[in-house]
């Protein structure tokens, strides 16, 4: 049986399959950037339409109160879009709120972490985190505010017991390699020696299992536009345990985040619980496109999502050696300890990458030579591994990835 | 004459009158609240569509360099959407950019100015200055940075000669008076005592005449869903005069504001120029609606939106004053003391307000006592004036307001 053709039977079998539908691809494209940008669901034009149309023009201001017809104000967004994320991650629906983007929910996060931690000033994480982590980190440094130290990963143990460590912040799958680190295992280590948790799960959230709160996770932060489906710039979410609520202060106390807001008074008092994550007016167009991805991902379900996931990775690593490619795999083997990508080192992977694009299969690169494929599992099909590796095997034995059309370096890859 | 005819004759006379169709209104309702959400311009849904449909469901990832088509990509939505707003408040394209929340824009904004100003530590502002602006102070205060010293309005450019004083922080246009700050000499004052200015232009841009250049403005911020109609929760905008952008640094460095936020490096560098204002990912679809909005703004004209604002809030208080309606007006009487609102104080203003909704004319009400009524000058109309003052007449002398329905509260107002 050729692979396309146990790729077909697949399909066939496939529990999933019926939800490609549920997408709007475009003709001709095999998507492997939905741990980038997600695809559209096919949900999305029209409640945008309406949110816009409806929602905005006829209701304009009495929308953050109730909808048009009586449905939800615009009010309570953050916290509905938050409890939505709250079960695709473990936690608690009034543990997650959905707002700003992951690097300003990151700066929130690490200051709260300091203002927990009076007396220990260290932030650690590893290199080569994702960068806005380790940006956010030195932000607040040049604050004068906190300290980053920086340890490899098989250090980060250890390193856990220096008594000024006060938040240990990673990103739970690896936006290079896919590596997933164990989360349970860092964050009871963490506990034992005081130090908090800030877990970025931009690469995790809707496409692996996660439980945060069976692994006593304080703090964490995700992305709603890769596999939440959410669109381009959608708003982030954050997430705090609620044993912390209490005392959990953040620097962006705008007035969303007031205990009442509509009071207008000049001293700043945090709304209780979960809410005091907020600052501004939140991005009501965002947030709604955001609620129709999370909802999808809700409807399809984690377990079968991850499940399938790693089915596609394998069949894809299967197809590889099939057809005899001997590329360099970055990505951890087991398919337990990656999320939903592999990733594959070649010193032109840029120029590689720029190949595949033009034959439709639309991967990424990640400087400097780093070919990344992610497998998001709700729209894509085993048909699709077994062609985007094919095309692969062609680019590297034809060696077209040389031409000259396929070098030049744009703003964004 | 009737304060009707004249209002119609005052229409058909208007050279704005023709851009009324460019928005679209609800039937039945007189709106005067687009200081708080500004109407929907009728091209907006399209433009959006557009962007969900063509550029996110078909470009996908693509679109971030280029639209399908080869339109311009998403990476240059901050600085293009910012450059298009600097055009409305009198400063150069590359000194603005649109992105976060007002609230968040704040933050970097102080806390760029305590950067800049060693030795000096207290943000002074007035008292009753919108919420978000005071609460933000706080926000770094309690992270031990500046100290948060309010100040009535009067004592103001005394206050900015004592030697710890950093930044002055104001909004332009009182959110809740209308009444209108003088820019350039409080910017002057300030210059003169070496404080920083930081206005907060919420209430102003696209709706009165502002030259933060002639001012000798420093540093500003302000909303996107008001007068320049970019949607519920449009993307803010921020602003720093060019002199200041070498030595300008913000803690929210994410990695849109790093010079090279695809090189994926450990270490943070900002970007050149207004650019490392940006923080995380931008909000695509918000910045999308927010162009067209400001598209529009700016194709009307500010000086004929400015103009056209004071000639109708100056109808409206006439025609008040035709129908003897004995209000107490806290705005400003120099229709060049305000901005495009009219404030009156009425012991039971909340209910006012509501029974003035139930009949179409949509105002605010501001605690504890206030109604609000803005008169967006792209869309309203002089007979609406003559209309909601005949309504406000009404509710006030059949004391309707104080039916029981008038008096539940609601979440928002």
């Amino acid at each position: 049986m050729s692979i396309l053709d146990e790729a077909r039977a697949r399909d066939a079998a496939d529990p999933l399959a019926r939800y490609r539908d549920r997408f709007i691809l475009p003709d001709g494209v095999i998507y492997l950037d939905g741990n980038s940008l997600g695809a559209l669901p096919r949900a999305t034009p029209a409640r945008l339409a309406q949110v816009v149309e409806s929602e905005w023009g006829d209701g304009l201001i009495r929308s953050w109160n109730a909808a048009p017809g009586g449905g939800p104000g615009w009010i309570g967004l953050p916290r509905r879009v938050g409890g939505k994320i709250a079960a695709l991650i473990g936690a608690k629906p009034h543990e997650v709120v959905a707002c700003d983007s992951t690097s300003v929910n990151l700066h929130k996060l690490i200051a709260a972490a300091l203002m927990m931690q009076p007396g220990r000033r260290v932030i650690l994480s590893e290199p080569g985190n994702f960068p806005t982590n380790l940006y956010m980190i030195a932000g607040l440094e040049a604050q004068g505010l906190c300290e980053r130290r920086l340890v490899p990963s098989e250090r980060l143990a250890a390193a856990l017991g220096e008594p000024d460590v006060a938040l240990l912040l990673l990103t739970h799958v690896h936006y290079k390699t896919g590596a997933m680190h164990d989360m349970a295992a860092l964050s009871r280590a963490a506990r034992k020696a005081g130090v908090l948790t800030l877990w970025d799960l931009s690469h995790s959230a809707g496409a692996v299992e996660l439980d945060l709160e069976a692994a006593g996770v304080d703090l964490a932060v995700g992305c709603g536009y890769k596999y939440l489906n959410g669109g381009p710039g959608a708003p982030a979410f954050a997430y705090a345990a609620e044993r912390h609520h209490d005392r959990l202060r953040q620097p962006l106390t705008g007035w969303f985040g007031h205990a009442r807001p509509f009071a207008f008074v000049d001293d700043y008092d945090p709304a209780r619980g979960i809410d005091r994550l907020l600052a501004g007016t939140p991005p009501v167009l965002g947030l709604a496109a955001l609620e129709v991805g999370v909802d999808l991902v809700g409807e399809i379900g984690i377990a079968p999502l991850a499940a399938k996931s790693r089915e596609l990775s394998g069949f894809f690593l299967n197809c590889l050696e099939e057809l005899n490619v001997a590329l360099e795999c970055v990505s951890p083997p087991d398919p337990l300890r990656r999320g939903s990508q592999l990733s594959f080192r070649h010193a032109d992977a840029f120029a590689v990458c720029q190949a595949l694009i033009a034959r439709g299969v639309v991967g990424d690169f990640r400087a400097p030579d780093v070919l990344r494929l992610g497998f998001a599992p709700a729209y894509l099909r085993f048909a699709d591994m077994a062609q985007a590796a094919r095309h692969l095997a062609d680019i590297l034995r034809s060696g077209e990835w040389r031409e000259e059309r396929f070098q030049t370096r744009s703003a964004v890859t």
